[in-house]
């Protein structure tokens, strides 16, 4: 998958954070986070953390903590430069000895094809084609990205690197795997222990299967918390009598595997227990909101939603909680119910992950026999059809409903459930383009049903 | 109101309670608290807390504050009074000087008519009948409280203390008006800022128009939490279309004064903002709990209390939240919602609270007319006389709900709702009782319904 292209102004800069003194990933995430949430900068992606050897230094033995990031940004490269010092000095970082230890030590490597020689400013960084603990983590993450001064691309440098043998080794470090919480007191006691250490939790509710959808929730969950806690739980309150409830895919191992990989902290199971009581009796509805789409197709089903989620909040308390906008209704009818019930947890919604033929990740796609995956990319293809009218001046919403049926009719085997153009707040149908509006699709192949989605937006 | 007769076994213990140094009012309210959660042990009351000038010791100018506190309990003096040091104790109370300063003084007062005189415990206290700064807190909880030394009640040995003029002045300390929420904002910081502190919260939700039943909800709140918040928010989400939303009594500076005299911290009343915005969508509903007594005559009643108790719980995050016993049904409802819903705040009910003449304490009470106050009583009786017959060896609720109709039909003007002899747990009728059974009661007289019940436990 290609990053969203850079906004007009806005420079890729690649960071490089390192780390050789104290709780070294924990300063290395924070300095992450606080990119995160830096004005004007969108953080795009983390390398995996690499050890390696003191360079440089005979007094300091302790191993340095690297990692490289990129950033998009339309800060100047110097405005770049001192966000990176602030955010250094807010995390305690002295910088006075050329040798000291260093709690947390931020380089600008490269701002877009830059090459700047100025006081206190050098670009690229001297080192950033020097030392593999940068461009091995930089290559993790940005291959392609040339070096303006050699115009080579950074594998390249990198693999050139290792043949002249000049660097010290390294060592891929892990994330530990997640601890599993099987039990309500578990997971109190987990929570209870985060909050009185003033920790802040992101929260990734799954019914499992997860795929890179559910680890793009969780990389950008680890970015903006302290904890990061991923629950996968088939939830069949939210399945209709005639769903898919019993035969939805499993793989648990798989599971823990990838939310590992993406640094989560803890996962919910609460495989102990019983989730609902012979006796639960407490639903959470929201009106109006659940009329529509897949709520008039699946009666019963964002019930099902809502409570689990209150249920999963109400054990977790997080301060932010991820879902896609794959689920777009989903995610709509959440933010109207966590401010409607005052709840003190952000819904973040992130963008749809797609498979590079533009199938939208979703864990039914398994049900798909090889024919109906070739099938079903008419729902992406229809989608950009419906932006590409929009783009030239449509407005007419009947008019794009009768291009996307048309594109969905060519797919062999596809039985539209629904296709929506609807206000994307109030979820209301909509009958011209006057602003963002929600395409919204469900389609049946065989007996998998698959939605996807698009936000349009009349541009003036 | 009496309290409750003691148990078999169980002594009245009088203690009291002083602090002269920190944060003395802080110091006695933690001694208070751990003696609520003190097991074999029931707070029953506490005076209000006064100051008096420092006795006997020239070397301390601090002033102290005192109270005195009711204790229901089995246990022997001898170990009422090893809790108590056991309190001092956890409360940094050393006992080395005899003038040293007292971050908290527990003296075992009285102990039923227990005259004692062993090492280390000699009853009753020798100071008990001596100070005012004891006889005038002890009075104000238990004046006829006989000193078994002299058989004189308490209010009268104060009397005679207070004419003999050996007593240091003595200071009423209110506690102060408690601050009032008006913004969200104001309270997620008022929240924010006990929660950094690691205080716990307790919250008492009502509709304002306190009465003594509100009192003893804030009281029992004021024991057993450090801050204690109260809410006053006439929700019209749970009144039917033609009932009293609008007629509702109000009187925002009365329940301000009961509110401070309780000890009350805050009082939310989110005047500043409305409490649904008008895209409200979102509602919390406990099924089958809801179908029966006053679910059936007021539809839709108990989902505007599980929806606003759900947004409440969501502004305050309390650790424990009150409501009187008079509501049974509501109790048993919010129980099960909690429990549902996996909220992290315990339902604590509180016994109902009658007038002297056995009326049950309610906001509506005030649109009674003196005929109707009288005939209403009718209630009260007819739930007595289904005890009696209980007692007696009645177990068919019909016969007992002829009984209570019988005496119901007596009242002049009064129109029975529903009489309900139900399971106390699932709330479905019953037609033996074999377990603990709630007979509640809901009558109109004229425009005005009122409630009340009892739980009718056959013994074997």
């Amino acid at each position: 998958m290609t990053p969203p292209p850079v906004a007009g102004g806005s420079y890729v800069a690649l960071i490089g954070l390192g780390s050789n003194q104290g709780d070294r990933p924990l300063f290395i995430r924070k300095a992450l986070t606080a990119l995160a949430h830096s004005t004007r900068c969108r953080l795009v992606a983390i390398s995996p953390l690499y050890q390696s050897d003191p360079v440089g230094n005979p007094n300091d033995p302790n191993p340095y903590l690297n990692a490289v990031c990129r950033l998009e940004t339309d800060l100047s490269a110097r405005q770049t430069l001192d966000r990176l010092l602030d955010i250094e000095k807010s995390l305690g970082r002295v910088r006075r000895e050329r040798w000291g230890p260093r709690t947390i030590d931020l380089d600008l490597l490269f701002v877009g094809d830059k090459i700047v020689e100025e006081s206190g400013l050098t670009l690229p960084h001297p080192l950033a084609t020097q030392r593999s603990f940068v461009l091995e983590p930089a290559t993790q993450i940005d291959p392609e990205f040339r070096d303006p001064i050699s115009d080579s691309p950074l594998h390249e440098i990198r693999n050139s690197l290792r043949t002249r043998g000049d660097w010290t080794p390294l060592q891929r470090l892990d994330f530990p795997m997640p601890q599993e919480l099987t039990s309500r007191q578990e997971i109190r006691q987990f929570i209870q222990t985060s909050r009185e250490k003033g920790q802040t939790v992101g929260f990734v509710p799954t019914m499992g299967y997860l795929h890179e959808g559910h680890a793009s929730l969780l990389r950008q969950a680890r970015l903006e918390n302290d904890l990061v806690i991923l629950s996968i739980y088939i939830n069949p309150l939210q399945f209709g009598p005639e769903e898919d409830f019993e035969q939805y895919p499993r793989d648990k191992k798989k599971d823990f595997e990838l939310a590992r990989e993406t640094g989560t902290d803890a996962i919910l199971t609460l495989s102990e227990e019983p989730m609902y009581s012979p006796e639960h009796a407490t639903y959470v509805e929201v009106k109006e909101l659940t009329d529509h789409l897949c709520g008039a197709s699946r009666p019963g089903h964002f019930r099902g939603v809502t409570t689990i989620v209150t249920k999963l909040f109400g054990l977790v308390s997080p301060d932010r909680a991820y879902f896609g906008q794959k689920d777009a209704q989903q995610a709509i009818i959440l933010r109207r119910m966590t401010i409607d019930l005052e709840m003190n947890t952000k819904i973040r919604i992130l963008p749809i992950v797609r498979e590079s033929d533009g199938l939208a990740l979703s864990s039914r796609n398994v049900y798909l026999d090889e024919k109906q995956r070739q099938e079903a990319l008419g729902l992406h293809r229809s989608l950009l059809r419906a932006q590409e009218l929009v783009a030239s001046g449509e407005r007419c919403t009947e008019t794009i409903d009768s291009a996307v049926r048309d594109i969905l009719n060519t797919c062999d085997g596809a039985q539209i459930d629904y296709i929506g153009l609807v206000d994307s707040q109030t979820l209301q149908p909509v009958e011209r383009l006057e602003r963002e509006t929600l395409l919204a699709l469900a389609v049946h192949f065989g007996r998998t049903r698959l939605i996807d989605n698009t936000l349009l937006t009349p541009l003036a």
